[in-house]
């Protein structure tokens, strides 16, 4: 029996909105067709990934390890983590995915899926400390033929703003306000002036300015959370999958 | 250590909305400030409550037994179940709430919040299957003061069709249209227009009719899911209650 495994905390929303994915990217006409799921959302074993990753922080490998032998000790068959930072080499180096289960790569499923979709220059935006940690990048080396393209220092400072800031920021408000939305368009619409196909939402929160829309003009909107969603059930039941 | 067990999987969208509303009503900083919450979504061991309470169906207590023993294992000491019909008495009798686990009963707890804050007549919105099984009524025997009120058999039809249409409505949509507004409005002030100073919107479908709302005109808009979110933070860690 198969079984979808999420490790969330990381943070807790992404957690939810990562499961949601999963259901609404699932062919069901009632309750029970949908697929087993298990959520870990233990964000007080798991330490702040951008922390460790460019500050030598306290290590969150050993929560993660914990959330995932939890998770296959329930049933879960194929795991995922909803956290972009939490996918550097450095944190999943020190990781032993559980026996009998597969674990799900989200960024490494993004460039798959970037590759067969034939893109080749593709813009990236997120956190401060995804683009400067290189995690992106470290994924990309193995699809040569695909090109990371970053904003300008300013337009990344600008987006981080629109994430973090305590007035009108995404994860204080839990919501998009004109400003935002029209801060990370803009964004964009830079990337794809200098040649971009498509754009990543490399931050779990940016998804959440463009809820229901897949371009932006004609660049592609790239939620790594909606693929890792849809490679979880082709892992565990793909007739399933919309 | 305390951490919170949802009962999820009926349906799956309710068991996430459950876990978010626990994080939106948390004091937290940084992820790490959040607390730990497991997640058993599993809809194919848990039948539909409804056929069971009202047609003698398939029994979901075994599934709910099973889930709740799962979240145990895991480390949750307060478990909550995010669907109203598996409140039943029928279905809940049957099940043993595990050792060092404390069963956070959903219902009982809404009822008991209208008691102390000074309610009397309360209107009740909700399926075909809620209203007509009486589970609502069942747990307002031990509030004699507070009287339970329906809406006419049209209102609850409109209502039901609000909920179930394939075209418009909630469940189908995953989306709240103008149509249904009005109707879910219109059923509220029926209720209000007999004397209903709140009313539960007793499905899980209803409360995203009123995001952000906890009012209409005058009356008090009750979702039982934020009330049964609240609960699980007061039995976990209640300084943490916004």
């Amino acid at each position: 029996m198969s079984a979808i495994g999420i490790v969330g905390g990381v943070g807790p929303l992404a957690g939810t909105d990562l499961a949601q994915k999963v259901f609404k990217n699932t062919k069901a006409n009632k309750d029970q067709d949908h697929i087993d799921l298990y959520l870990v959302s233990c964000p007080s074993m798991i330490p702040d990934r951008t922390e460790y990753v460019l500050f030598n922080g306290e290590n969150p490998a050993p929560g993660i390890q914990k959330a995932m032998e939890t998770l296959a000790a329930c049933g879960a068959t194929a795991i995922g983590i909803s956290c972009n930072t939490a996918h550097s080499p450095k944190i999943l180096s020190q990781v032993k995915v559980p026996e009998k289960t597969v674990f799900v790569n989200m960024i490494d499923r993004c460039c798959r899926f970037l590759h067969e979709n034939g893109y080749k220059e593709v813009g990236l935006l997120g956190t401060l400390g995804t683009l400067r940690s290189g995690i992106y990048a470290d994924y990309f080396k193995n699809y040569p033929e695909l090109e990371l393209i970053l904003p300008s220092e300013e337009t990344q400072e600008a987006v981080q703003d629109c994430i973090y800031n305590k007035e009108y920021g995404i994860k204080a408000l839990s919501a998009v306000g004109e400003r935002v939305y029209n801060t990370i368009s803009a964004a964009i619409r830079e990337l794809s002036s200098v040649g971009c196909q498509a754009v990543i939402l490399g931050c779990t929160e940016l998804p959440l300015v463009f809820e229901n829309q897949d371009s932006l003009d004609k660049t592609a909107l790239i939620d790594p959370t909606k693929i890792l969603a849809r490679e979880l059930i082709k892992e565990t039941a793909p007739e399933k999958l919309i």
